[in-house]
């Protein structure tokens, strides 16, 4: 497999073509970015810990009968992935207010939920990601009644799965975003990454924020945060 | 019946209490006032046409077997109703993409769903009445999810109905907002009003708006549009 020409730059990822047309190279930085990019700035090392940490995830998960976009990890930084149409919503799944849905509601950071929620945004950085349900995303042709079904069914899989996970290495799971892809042949699978980047992880004893909330509210130690929850994921194998 | 002191003034009725505990007097004023209370105004003859189109529909509603608030009209401006404890969302139902939807996701108004579609706002004028979905309203015990799943029936029904009323007034139901609230053994009714302060009415041939728009956008001809969608309700009987 020879990786070709670079299709796109993100926020902390580049990606690249390959000469199979189904497969893509995903180069993790280790850029940072927050508030819709008004934020900059970088976290050494991030690059190899989420990309460690995703594919670790993806294939645990992959395991447990949900498809992902994962094909092979190339290099520390480097993953194979296969190509996949994204579709447009951002999934984020709760177990405890945090962040923009404390600020939006008027609710303590810290409030458990009883049951796990979930929540979409329409990707668009031009509306600002705005929130969107259901009813919306399918009005709008964003995915269809079927494809939100089953990213729900595998969102809340995902949760319970790394809930139990980070619990064991003790770190409570607050909220994590999640981002899917269809298939050439219409399947839906998970693709983007699992990261301290896209995850909210307190420590469970301390409530000490092990995440890209450092990062977002100059904290500091952000790169000890991350350097410290790849430790306890590894130790936990 | 006895009309006792006023319990609450809102933004375009007053509520009273009267000698039995289980009964309100609403009266409908001529105010109005559009982006959560920025800009404030007068529609003249207003409160008399929300209050009769209000208890038009409710009455029209309840033989549908639709449980709502309404128990009498006393006056041109004022009604009896049920005591409830309103549940703290707004619920709007789109035919058509219009106002704040077409705005957040960058929609041109007048864009028709395949479906209509719903969504809440959490009835919450400190944080700006924010869109909520129905898992975090669940979550923030705004409402159960049983009641939340009445709430989506009967405002789907609510929608059908007055749909097909309109439209053989010669007149689009774009869109439209509605309150429900809990009467004492807990059953769900509709609430709040029904009427040009609260629909997204366009004429069905010109497009022209007959609804607060005028108002909210400096269009003129506000209570001319208010009479016209009252004659047209009126004719169609």
């Amino acid at each position: 497999m020879r990786i070709l020409d670079q299709l796109y730059e993100g926020k902390a990822k580049k990606v690249f073509a390959t000469d199979d047309p189904q497969l893509l190279v995903v180069r993790y930085k280790d850029d940072a970015t927050a508030f819709n990019g008004l934020k900059k700035g970088t976290i050494s090392g991030k690059g190899i810990i989420n990309n460690q940490m995703s594919n670790f995830f993806m294939e645990r998960l992959e395991a447990e009968g949900i498809q992902t976009h994962f094909v092979k990890e190339l290099d520390k930084r480097e993953t194979l992935v296969k190509k996949v149409s994204i579709v447009p919503l951002e999934v984020i799944v709760r177990n405890i207010a945090a962040g923009s849905f404390s600020k939006r509601y008027g609710v303590e950071e810290g409030l458990e939920f009883e049951q796990p929620t979930i929540e979409f945004s329409y990707k668009n950085d031009a509306l600002g990601d705005p929130l969107i349900n259901e009813y919306h995303a399918v009005a709008l042709s964003l995915a269809t009644r079927k494809e939100i079904e089953q990213i729900k069914r595998y969102a809340f899989e995902i949760n319970d799965f790394l809930k139990k996970f980070w619990k064991e290495c003790g770190i409570t799971l607050v909220d994590f975003k999640l981002e899917f892809g269809r298939l050439e042949n219409g399947a839906i699978v998970l693709a983007d990454e699992i990261s301290p980047d896209t995850s909210r992880l307190w420590d469970s004893k301390t409530h000490e924020k092990l995440d890209k909330d450092r990062f977002r509210r100059d904290l500091g130690g952000v790169e000890e945060a991350y350097d410290e929850v790849m430790k306890r994921m590894m130790r936990h194998e």
